[in-house]
């Protein structure tokens, strides 16, 4: 029988994958599973853009531009202008999904063996985009007292190696919800400028800044477009993570040139996901007010409750839709399965999504999980009465 | 300035690709194109099937299983079994069109400088998922004279070598139009099961078969199924090619459970594309019926009106919308651009997809051109006239 390649041997599976047969055989014994483990927003999408996507033309639903519809293009270039980011048709390629502008991304900018510097905690499915493109992710630790805040720039100067060929930052950030400034960014460009680095910035969570602060984009850098690369979603902007819409956004012919080849490969992006994604651009502020506030208010329910537990600590996320939080346990793999398997309060129990994944070292991420700020606020409160009352009991509890 | 990395460099634009800045030119002088080089058909999507996707719930357009809607999966297991393959819907993985399952196939059975083995000429951009993959591919030339029937299987044996990991093939074949026989296939199987290969095939013309002829998949070969990944899509037989949903099937384990992490790492397929391409597999039989009926007619004119010019032969398709023409010239490249920049008989022109690209060797492919028949019957008369016109006046014609 042939064999799988290297490649297809250490794809990892995620870390909540591992969990679902848990969690399935849970339900299946009738237990009510609270989800603090799922970035699937419970929001409506855009019902405007779902009306023009159902009346929409689709007698032949034929192939797009490999680009994306230009129409759809010229459409975002709208989008970011309001958010002061100034870009060209020509300057986006449209993607399936943010998940594929990072493969592009990562793929033509990185020679089997360069370095990535990624602020640690991070996004799990960075590592498998690293490994499909032969890139190495070398981590910067944050911390969770500092709320995972940019470390301090020499411990980037310091990772730094021949190899180094990017920066990539999540902003605001999954899965720590830390929404950098515009100060930490211009840290970050002027070492990305000194040495030649490209700075991957995906931003899929522009949407989601709380108590006044304004997003500052990588496109916003002064002096530095050549090495800006912006990975983009409409999946949490609007709330639409199936329509598989995303884009790379680049100033630099080559790397546009580069990705352009790549989706030529792949034909086109899908047809009914930019229908509803061009449509979806003239969805009316009040919409993000309104879903602004509904998780400003989650945020602070969620991160009050978890901060009362005893021995709980999860800093105020300042963007996104997540918080970690530090638990006094042995190992959070072991807890988020004892969760689903063992523990019951009044038969409702929680889904933690652990945190050793999010690190390189998973060693770091044994106390720690991401939870997230998806679900309405009475089943926020139930899943932190469940959080704590487990706590309470588990075996593993270390004070 | 960061540079772009060696893949980003060396990914090929498509042949096609560079021919579309001279036919724009030539529809801004108001010239009339026909354009026998595109695969996009004219024929309608499936209505039953579009009504379904305007209606379905779309309230929140969430993720959808990586492996995509087990209802849909399901339903292919449907849609399969009347084409006599016998598959579960763990044996199926849902993706981002064709395209996305090559890549998927590529990728988990290929380490760096593997080889597969494919008769030539073929479909372009298995290049493009060989580079991303660092496979290498090595070519059977098959002959226009035979009608790209399969190469002798010897021809195969001479070809293997320590680092042969695969023979794919695609059936229907892109760009030849060869179906193709169950005495073929068989041959390959033997191959590939005594020498340890996969065996890939690309089915996505499976519903496109002339004469009678009856299609056989590699599903249906004994005693060979660890070996055998079926890549397939929705594009070519529902008209929707922009529905971006493939699929990559096996009974290989190892190799779904590859396939699924990567497939976790890019999140899901799309999902209004799911739905619509779900209710496609109830679209009756008399849908593909009346197609056949039309590109059977459409094939049949195309290649006698192409036979009839002096000095061209096309041999008779058995199966998709393309074939292969031999021309009287000295470089297809340079005669497809002509065609566009030069050309024109009563204000109208015709654009072919020059060969060279469907070659390992651009020389093997210099006098030839694919062909498809997507057009209807009227416009395919008049590019075809616009041809033997074009023949008789080109500086470089060479007979």
């Amino acid at each position: 029988m042939p064999q799988v390649s290297r490649k297809g041997n250490i794809l990892p599976a995620s870390a909540i994958r591992k969990l679902v047969p848990f969690a399935d055989a849970a339900k299946a014994r009738g237990i009510k599973i609270h989800h603090l483990n799922i970035g699937q927003p419970d929001i409506e999408t855009p019902k405007g853009a779902i009306d023009v996507l159902r009346k929409a033309p689709m007698d032949i639903v034929a192939y797009t531009n490999s680009a994306g519809n230009l129409s759809y293009r010229k459409k975002l270039c709208e989008y970011y202008a309001k958010h002061n980011i100034h870009i060209t048709p020509d300057e986006i390629i449209v993607t399936n999904g943010g998940s594929e502008a990072l493969q592009f991304a990562f793929t033509i900018c990185c020679n089997p063996g360069d370095e990535v510097l990624i602020p640690e905690p991070y996004y799990t499915n960075y590592n498998s985009f690293a490994i499909l493109s032969d890139a190495v992710i070398k981590t910067i630790p944050s911390s969770i007292k500092s709320g995972f805040a940019l470390p301090p720039i020499e411990e980037f100067e310091k990772a730094l190696t021949s190899r180094t060929k990017a920066i990539m930052i999540c902003n605001p950030n999954n899965p720590t919800g830390y929404l950098y400034t515009k100060e930490e960014l211009k840290s970050l460009a002027e070492i990305a400028k000194k040495h030649d680095l490209f700075l991957f910035a995906d931003e899929v969570y522009r949407e989601f800044c709380y108590d006044g602060r304004k997003h500052f984009s990588v496109m916003e850098l002064e002096d530095i477009s050549q090495n800006v690369i912006l990975l983009d979603s409409v999946s949490k902007r609007y709330s639409a993570c199936g329509a598989r819409v995303g884009t790379i956004i680049s100033k630099n012919k080559d790397i546009m040139s580069a990705a352009m080849r790549m989706a030529q490969a792949r034909l086109c992006p899908p047809y009914f996901g930019q229908i509803f994604a061009e449509a979806a651009v003239d969805t009316p502020k009040e919409y993000f007010d309104s879903v602004a506030a509904e998780y400003d208010k989650r945020r602070k329910t969620l991160v009050e409750a978890v901060n009362a537990i005893e021995g709980c600590y999860c800093p105020m996320p300042t963007g996104a839709f997540y918080t970690m939080i530090e638990m006094p346990i042995d190992d959070s793999d072991k807890f988020c399965k004892w969760l689903l398997e063992e523990f019951n309060y009044n038969g409702e129990t929680v889904m933690l999504a652990p945190a050793t994944g999010f690190y390189s070292d998973p060693e770091k991420g044994r106390k720690q999980a991401r939870i997230t700020y998806c679900l309405k606020i009475e089943d926020l409160k139930a899943a932190v009465k469940c959080l704590e009352e487990a706590l309470k009991v588990y075996p593993g509890r270390t004070k």
